[in-house]
């Protein structure tokens, strides 16, 4: 068994108002920084997975997106996958 | 100016416990997926950012991540930044 490290972001599709976003925007605007804009406010996950390859893996973190992480009508996901150094004891 | 788009994770630090990340990880647990554990949960923010340089650019990001964006005391952030096709109307 292996184990990976996976980083999920998890983003609002970009037909759905921001409104965390928006705000943001406007804070910053208050602060005297008005080169920045377009704000939009998603999710960054991190977890191991232990897992047969990097194809299981993939699927394990799949699933767990689909069935508990994401909010697919809402949001879209994408994610990395990194393989640790070998970890025999875990 | 350029028009750049930035891409800041925001992450709490290693030292602190990260409640909402243990919660997912015991659901998911209850969702029948052992193989998935220490769950970090962090930000992800998307902007734009218009500058006359990569360097400038930067230095606003950083800015909004230090006043704004992220705790210094509890988060840990990095960020990416691409410039987008020359939009000379902006």
């Amino acid at each position: 068994m292996k184990t990976y490290t996976a980083n999920i972001t998890v983003t609002l599709r970009r037909a759905i108002l921001d409104v965390q976003g928006k705000a943001v925007e406007h804070a910053l605007h208050s602060l005297h920084m008005p080169s920045l804009g377009n704000v939009r406010i998603g999710k960054h996950i991190e977890l191991t997975v232990t897992a047969v390859d990097h194809d299981s893996a993939s699927a394990a973190v799949r699933e767990a997106c689909d069935k508990l992480l994401t909010n697919p009508v809402m949001e879209d996901y994408q994610f990395t996958l990194h393989e640790l150094a070998a970890v025999g004891a875990e």
